[in-house]
């Protein structure tokens, strides 16, 4: 596939055989850029390739990464799945207003990727908080477990059907994206890097100010921030003006040190 | 399930465990109708019910038949999913537009149902000529075969997605309805005047730290810093954290004059 597409991000999947069928669900709908963030059994992985029951080029080009922030890192765009509401102040989509809203992203050049988490516990609050807004499939309260590649197959459905295909027998559908055109703020939008950047910085002087305490609170405290931050969907230039509101801030108390 | 709801229904699939998966896929979108065309491995099957991963409701009360003819008897209306083009003349629809079929007509009191062939080979030709139409789903052409239980998943889950159902926090949605709202933890959204209560704050900070200049530029860099923090969309107890933050980066700073 030439046309940009969302990364499928597997973070620390526990069983090949579900990177695999995973992968497969992904070959399905023409998607092939998988990363794996610390997949519990190793990598590479003999039962991902017997599970893939020929979506062998999915699986040999993952790439694996230590965190979810270094397999964000280029991406302008991501999203967090999750099975369950998370008390976390983020847009909640479904899979097909997700699928809208990347085909309108990578329409204007940006990288989009999806988060799926461990298959018994899912992503923690803290890879959703890295995350831009979270998707949530409908389904039955009483019986709402997705497996993992049952969940990727349900994205990956909702991307490719709001691209041209066919039913093979010829009748050819447009695909339904308007090419709304996003609001974006100014600029580009930050790449993850960028973003976590600023966040990095932000901790660190507030550290150094000891506003991030006590000790046992400062998780949740950067969590709340970052989260705070992450939805302003910040451009690139906006992050460099935020890093000098900072910089700012501190600057006399810095050189009167 | 009270609801009229489609029958799925398996022909001579060869494996216990798919049959156990695609309960489960049922499940996941509150189906629990299943019937059995010959299952190849006999019934009941200990792996569906170990694959059913909790599902055993739909694998317990599932029917078996010994004709296709026989297990669609009571039916009105009769799907056939394929995964590649027939020459049959039967309508062809999506699994969107075949959900959307089943909801009018079950809304009319008719029963309807799906056949789903053998993992191998699909259904003959025999069997879908005992269909009213046929479902294939948008594929990529050059991985088009989805396994059994992703492709009772998909129809299940169109058929779900017109039904009513919420994201798990408490907000209904009816059928037809997109939008999944922002939802906002823990607090009240601010006001705008706690909201412009921080604006004040950090401008006068930034002004007292030489940020906000030259003059002329003044007007434009408030505007966009507040623009930055307006769409966030706020809470009072975010306000109160970000309040706290400008405080913490300057406190030592005036501390020190």
């Amino acid at each position: 596939m030439n046309e940009v597409q969302p990364t499928i991000i597997l973070v620390e999947a526990q069983l090949g055989q579900n990177i695999g069928t995973a992968a497969r669900a992904m070959a399905n709908f023409g998607l092939d850029e998988m990363r794996l963030v610390n997949p519990r059994d190793g990598w590479p992985s003999e039962w991902a390739t017997k599970a893939a029951a020929g979506a062998t080029h999915v699986v040999d080009n993952a790439q694996v990464f230590k965190s979810t922030t270094q397999a964000i890192s280029d991406l302008h765009h991501v999203y967090a799945t999750t099975a369950r509401g998370r008390d976390l102040a983020k847009a909640v989509l479904t899979p097909e207003d997700a699928a809208k809203d990347m085909r309108e992203r990578t329409a204007l050049g940006q990288r989009v990727g999806i988060l799926y988490g461990r298959e018994k516990s899912g992503l923690t609050n803290d890879d959703i908080t890295l995350a831009d807004s979270i998707i949530m499939a409908p389904v039955d309260p009483e019986f709402a477990s997705l497996n993992l590649a049952q969940a990727v197959l349900l994205n990956s459905y909702e991307w490719f059907k709001l691209g041209n295909w066919s039913l093979g027998d010829g009748s050819r559908e447009d695909g339904a994206v308007k090419q709304a055109g996003l609001r974006l703020a100014g600029s580009w939008p930050a790449t993850k890097e960028e973003l976590v950047g600023f966040f990095e910085h932000l901790e660190k002087e507030l550290d150094e100010a000891g506003f991030l305490r006590p000790p046992e609170r400062r998780p949740s405290m950067v969590r709340n921030l970052r989260n705070l931050f992450q939805r302003a969907n910040l451009s690139e230039q906006e992050i460099r003006t935020l890093r000098g509101v900072v910089a700012s801030l501190v600057r006399q108390h810095k050189r009167s040190k």
